[in-house]
């Protein structure tokens, strides 16, 4: 699918916002300063609060891992059908905080949900939506966490452990691997050399598109 | 699945409630006393969260269906894996005010959402868990609005047009038969003859039950 959804993905502490901040500043530079930011899961006002749900769960409730996937993509029904979609229709740039990728990494490599259903709610939500370039962000867990616990207060996700951790980035770099959409970026190197090598896979991609 | 769960279904102003009340008298005259209540969408603090957002909606942004179906589904999770089955290993019986009839009815009927979706989400979320024995109230739809109408404010599905709940009542139907261990009650009698058929329904069925 062509569009102009951009997509970066990546661990706690991997260096997404620095990395959008890039992305915005490289569309800047070839001319093109239309662009929304999108994070997921939320984005909306019905997907913030669902956003809610799943990062805080409730002091006398699990949260159970179903229930945690179902309103993860109840959210990202709310945010693709109310803001991206209509967003690209009125010829703006969208640049996506997470995406689906993180549902398949988080949810289906690191919790181990059922592949058929993953798949089934994935068809159902998104149909053949999906962004044109994703940049992942690639970091090992232990570095990222530790930037991560740099920030202070750490959510219900964050305080998983490990080797959950370990499970969704091998299930990112396997999905990284298998899509050609995809540019995985090493974000374990310093900060000037994370963003040159932003700069760099944005601009060549730029350059395929013919775009703006 | 033979278990001690029975759920009280059908449209707004059916009398549900009512017929609840009248289920827990017969089960206490048969000497069950150890009986929950639940209802759905909720019952459980984060189902009653996801309620909020279906029954309320938010001002400035609709909820699509599949995110209205999504957030049942969640919400029908933590009530069963945290509420209603630890009730049922712990002995008690359970009468659920609403249970998957309503999302098949309202959603599958009522908005005719994609049955192989339906069926997915069923699978995934209850397995073969499902309630022994359901009493549906069947109502006319206008007469059963009227009946709610005049409870006083009415919530985002309360307001939909009258041809929704005609499709959601045919699809009740079309359930009912299909399904033996579903009784309906013509709930368009005056109460005391509601209340004799709820009493003679529920008595048979726990004599060929041999239970307690």
């Amino acid at each position: 699918m062509k569009n102009h959804f951009i997509v970066v993905e990546g661990l706690e502490g991997a260096g997404k916002s620095t990395a959008i901040a890039k992305v915005k500043q490289v569309l800047h530079q070839h001319g093109i300063d239309d662009v929304i930011t999108t994070r997921e899961p939320g984005g909306t006002p019905l997907a913030e609060q669902m956003r809610t749900l799943v990062k805080q769960g409730h002091p006398d409730e699990p949260l159970t891992d179903k229930a945690e996937l179902l309103l993860l993509y109840a959210a990202r029904v709310q945010l693709v059908e109310n803001v991206i979609k209509p967003a690209l229709a009125n010829g703006q740039w969208v640049i996506g905080d997470r995406h689906d990728m993180s549902s398949q990494a988080y949810q289906g490599g690191g919790r181990g949900m059922d592949a058929a259903l993953m798949q089934s709610l994935k068809a159902t939500v998104l149909g053949d939506f999906a962004p044109s370039l994703t940049l992942y962000m690639d970091i090992e867990p232990s570095q990222g966490l530790a930037r991560a616990r740099g920030r202070g207060e750490l959510d219900r996700i964050e305080t998983m452990q490990l080797d959950f951790f370990e499970r969704t980035r091998a299930r990112y770099l396997a999905l990284a691997k298998a899509d050609p959409s995809v540019v995985t970026v090493d974000a374990g190197q310093p900060l000037d050399t994370v963003s040159r090598s932003i700069e760099q896979a944005l601009t060549q991609w730029l350059t395929t598109q013919n775009t703006p």
